[in-house]
């Protein structure tokens, strides 16, 4: 309540295609006029300092406080503790930026992202500023996302879990910016290197496609990927906190390649005209190397396996930390470092097998993919495209090896296609732009094997997959914007981030609170059924009080 | 009991290769004399009607009620309910012959052979007709296999477990007439190949082997793959319910692949004096799209790992289902696709991959392979040998690719030959003739091999490797000859396709027994104790009761 | 305790390199001069009788046996059971050199180290002597030693493990000679191929290698080879048993190789002026014979999957039983046998394949590798690099299928090299020797190619590996003369071997002890607590009591 307005819009001056806006205003906020970048964000930090003196300010959040984290504890416990409720979402907050008096020794501890040390032992349940503190600079074990959420994404909080953040309100927008907003930069930048190859290959010349059209979708892909990417530095400089829990996150931690992975691709599509044929070496030096960096802290994560072993870690999304080998050899191949290329081609290839058999093994300690198919499964073609691709682009021939990596990418997309079930009773999200660069790329070396084997039929499937990627490309571009400006929904509350550290931090009040009714057990269960059911129908209700009540034309600048 | 007499012999004049012959007679049925066909079956239905007015066949009834599924229930329970014991063997009758006012429900939802919906909930436990049709309808979930069949094959019923038929009785032959019976035509047909093979292959020229044994053996293999053919496919029209049962056997899965690998191989193995050089690919396009519709369907069920996911069904008899991509590739090779057949090597490894990797690591989820050796692990060769053969065949080199696979396939072959006890404590069936083809594949590309490298050495492996799988194939027919018409013992009751679909329902009749006699746990364990023997002893002598009353040389007729 | 100084220092006269010492002398005995070889044996069996006799020697025994297995067990229990105490070394002794006429039987059914029957039934708990020989004569369960042994080498006793043997002793000396010792030959036969690599490749021509430092190498090495295989022919000789529980270790079992490997490194890198260009076929027929061998065995109990399988087994160590293929590769193409080359190389990959999928999922089946890195992950990069110099030396060119596998080699020496806490906390071992070869490897494929890519980097990183790997094994050299000559700690007591074969024996003891104190459950978690002080707090006391004594000196004497 207090701090939740925290958007920044300076998105607005950076491009037609991503307009981020307004920041929520409640009814006991409603009086601050709208503010931009930092001035916003120190006038919000003295509007919390306000609001706790403002009669209606409290009241409102006596009400609040019975859904989300605390619901259930005391309203006295709660309002005896200003300083709980205002850390709400400055507990994901950088902490330099923040208190600096209070607990700089465990950041200090954590700012490594030592990853290894997730196996703390957990904070002790108690309700204190500074045990709140402890349970969030802790990073959060790998075990523990997957007890909390669920959902092919691990991005739906389970029904028993309790969150740290009010469910109610629509947080500030840069905690509700995901990582996965960076899937948008991967799919429109294949589609350049897919424009690039219709245009200049000479398999698909008979289509005579003009070469302006990877220039223009080159220059969208390339405001998309600054505007995102100002966006996600802006979130890295406040929020560093909820960007680390993005990192721990087992499947977030796959689109921290997806930045870098964007970066090649505009590198490869680069329109001729405009780039040189052999772009400088020290190109793909700078985008690689966070690329080697991140892959020799996940793929060693996998080795020494820890908590973070790839028998339970994997999911499709997996593939996304692989696939980046592959469009770096590419890209070493076009700067002229062939020999390069073939060392990423070696990593990938060895990281990729031992992805795909787990994946495919189906292990029983990975349970947490439902058995419907989701986009997510799409990763699956991305890899032998891309391997495919580079293979061809580092030897120069679409050879056997090529080719057998061609053909299983065109076999498993045979395989997703059958399924009927495929897009179904899925909402969307902006995670599906990461689901539809596979695609892309298996389309691209349909056109590499079409030049190599040109016949109707090669030719034809060339064709016919580089219409079907470029229209799910369109699609989810128009379904982007309408969620983005219309509905206002691309951005819901990234509850993702928000478990908390350890269930039992969260029941230890309930306890407390049955403990002093005397019938432990029993109070207990109505108690939890009170609460279920409060989540469940207590959250719309407050948040229609809210959206209803003044301003509710508001609720569209949340994007 | 009372259809039990379901034979068709229509096999009698399809070869001399198999003779299926008559149905058994027992005591209460003997009075009718011989029938062929429909007119048999029309004749049993009217049987069963008769004989539930007939003394001495009620008599027998609540012995043999004493038996099988029901024992243990009181008499008078089975005996008020006649249509359940009539439904004992028409419960795997294809439904829409039999009444079709009866829970069509069921059969429309479960006809598309959803396995995905496999995991439903258990049937209540009850007596009543449509529970037990509930039962059958529903798929039988594949933990369920696991949990109540034991053996390499999954053949064998535990001794905990009631099966849903007459153990003491000779069901009906369809009913006996297992999927597995294809490995006849895979074992014939893959000696075809080996003896085109010997007498063309230039490294083997100074055997001067004649050309008409492989006709010879072709049209041997021809006649018993229509036969197989022919009466399975009676099977489906008339047990429609045993074959899906079969369909969802995690092991008999993968020999659904069977009948079209042997079609490849007919079509491979032909002799040239009969057929052209090259087939026309129309012959490919037939033979092998049943095959890519099962792969389809088998590998995402390994992908998005419902209940069917490979690390819970992976056992050497999935070999069978990857190594139809290489044998379909050679036939594409030989019909003169090249590029198919690179399509369908590339599908074969990326899945031999995973079945390899997966069955060497022997997860604890798949533990009910025994670790003695047995003739599947034959299948192990088979993959490897025809990976190299058909590298050979699109490529058309004996490169380090197809060399590689070979010596692999060549060490497992040493690996399960020096160890001793091979064929030892494991009774013949007819499914060892689907472990015979992967010694004649490997024997087909240590040809291949003795072709490239012709030394003394490779030339005299080539020879040994034919002679061992020409002598097990010989010794297969002997035994097969005499298993089938000599001891009558080729196709016992196939207890794997008549498991209750959960152990609570026959556990739930025998709790109520106990509950009746009010000391529960005593009286229960007492009662297993006696339902235990009485499984095991009663049933040799009912059997006997059976077979020495009167006309005992019937026996023989029951192959 | 009476022929617990088994030592024999034949290694005395075998070189300067390993100079195995003298007996230990305790207390009781310290007044027996030094003396060599067999005569000290004699001489302590005599002292043991003796010792027997005198008052002191009595009394010290009593307080030994308040430690090691028999702790806690009253001491006129032990007292009253001489057999029990003079047994405790001598039960891994070879059982025809001793008492013949006990329990022969055992040992025949055992001598054929069949592990398949290694899960036979505990021996049950007894404290007697035949019951004693039967737990030691039949072999460990794999299990067993996960359970009892923890560490990477899995080397170290749990404490709630109670051992065999007297901890607070120093065993003969064979018995704490452990199979690891081979590494040493591991580590200088590969130093000496890769100097050969540097004073032959022209790669490395710049640097003016002289051919006598890999002559140097070769003998060094081969006095090494000699004085280990003879000291192990001894323990094998005098203690079988021993050495069967070696083989029966999950870990030391992979050691098993590394005697046949240092053998075919020395025959790689033989000196060009002492051996022929091209060495006899019979010399790679006679030292892979035994590495063939070990793999049927060992592959066949992963693929036949008892308790010995794959998922279980799989630790880093493993790699040596794969590499042995690709050495054996490259020494079959040395010899002129490509064929048999390829052979090796197929089997090595497709079980490298396996072993590298089933290491880097991290089953949670395979839970017994702490997270920590240690020397034993050097081995990772072994397997890569020697496939790289095999497809190298089999197919004549450095072409992409050996860059990949030299390419993940180094990949995953650089995903080691990062790790700072890489070389911390572990105390020197002699099994880190076998850690070096693999950098060895890494190296001489780093020469080859440079010979194909001459550039500066690719020179620069082959001289670099080179001298990480020689500076690496110079001070393991150092380290193993200091810890064998002055600080005598180089062969600690093998805990690893003299695991009990079933907790439940040791405990049972305990139980009946404290059954007789009437108040069992109390008594005995306090009579716990004071045994495990007592094991910690006990041992170092004696153990100064003995050192700190008389001839303190004598300590250096034990190596």
């Amino acid at each position: 309540m207090v701090p939740n307005g925290e958007a920044s819009h300076k998105g607005k001056s950076s491009g037609e295609f991503l307009q981020i806006q307004l920041p929520p205003h409640h009814n006991f906020s409603r009086q601050v006029s709208l503010e931009t970048g930092f001035a916003a964000l120190n006038a919000e930090a003295n509007r919390g300092k306000n609001a706790a003196f403002s009669p209606r300010g409290a009241k409102d959040r006596r009400i609040l406080s019975r859904n989300g984290k605390s619901l259930g504890i005391t309203t006295g416990a709660v309002a005896g503790a200003d300083g709980v409720r205002k850390g709400d979402f400055s507990m994901f907050r950088t902490k330099s930026t923040l208190h600096k008096q209070l607990s700089m020794l465990p950041i200090r501890k954590e700012s490594g992202l030592d990853l290894q040390n997730a196996d703390g032992s957990s904070a002790g349940g108690g309700g204190g500023e500074s045990g709140r503190e402890e349970s969030i600079n802790q990073s959060v074990p790998a075990g523990r996302y997957f007890a909390a959420l669920r959902g092919p994404e691990l991005d739906e909080v389970k029904d028993s879990e309790d969150i740290l953040l009010p469910t109610d309100q629509i947080w500030p927008f840069l905690l509700r910016f995901p990582i996965n907003c960076f899937g948008i930069c991967l799919g429109l930048g294949s589609q350049t290197i897919l424009w690039q190859s219709l245009s200049t290959s000479p398999a698909m010349s008979f289509l005579h496609i003009p070469p302006y059209i990877n220039t223009a979708i080159w220059f969208l892909a390339l405001v998309t990927l600054v505007s995102v990417s100002l966006t996600y530095a802006l979130k890295t400089a406040f929020f560093l906190e909820a960007v680390r829990r993005e990192y721990f996150h087992p499947v977030r931690i796959n689109f921290f390649f997806a930045p870098w992975i964007s970066c090649m691709f505009l590198a490869i599509g680069a329109p001729p005209s405009l780039a040189p044929a052999r772009p400088h070496p020290a190109v793909w030096c700078a985008l690689f190397a966070p690329v080697f960096v991140l892959e020799l802290k996940i793929y060693g994560q996998w080795l020494s396996g820890g908590k973070r072993r790839l028998c339970k870690l994997a999911n499709p999304s997996s593939h996304l930390s692989v696939v980046g080998n592959f469009v770096g050899a590419v890209l070493a191949a076009r700067v002229g470092w062939g020999e390069a290329g073939k060392f990423l081609w070696a990593i990938g290839i060895a990281h990729y097998l031992c992805v795909f058999v787990t994946l495919y093994q189906r292990l029983p300690t990975s349970q947490t993919l439902p058995k419907e198919l989701h986009p997510v499964y799409c990763m699956f073609i991305a890899t032998p495209s891309a391997a495919s691709l580079a293979w061809n682009a580092i030897y120069g021939e679409f050879d056997a090896v090529a080719r057998t990596f061609y053909f299983i990418a065109l076999f498993l997309y045979t395989s997703l296609i059958v399924r009927i079930n495929f897009f179904r009773g899925f909402k969307f999200s902006v995670a599906w732009w990461s689901y539809t660069f596979p695609m892309t790329t298996a389309s691209m070396a349909a056109i590499k094997y079409a030049e190599e084997v040109p016949t109707i039929l090669s030719k034809g499937l060339a064709l016919g997959l580089a219409l079907i990627s470029s229209a799910i490309v369109s699609s989810l571009f128009i379904s982007t914007l309408l969620h983005g400006f219309v509905w206002c929904s691309l951005f819901p509350n990234d509850l993702a981030i928000a478990i908390s550290r350890s269930k039992h931090s969260s029941s230890a009040a309930n306890i407390r609170i049955a403990k002093d009714k005397k019938s432990a057990p029993a109070a207990r269960s109505r108690y939890d059924n009170l609460r279920r059911w409060a989540k469940k129908s207590l959250i719309p209700t407050t948040i229609d009080h809210h959206s209803s009540g003044h301003d509710s034309d508001d609720k569209r600048c949340t994007i």
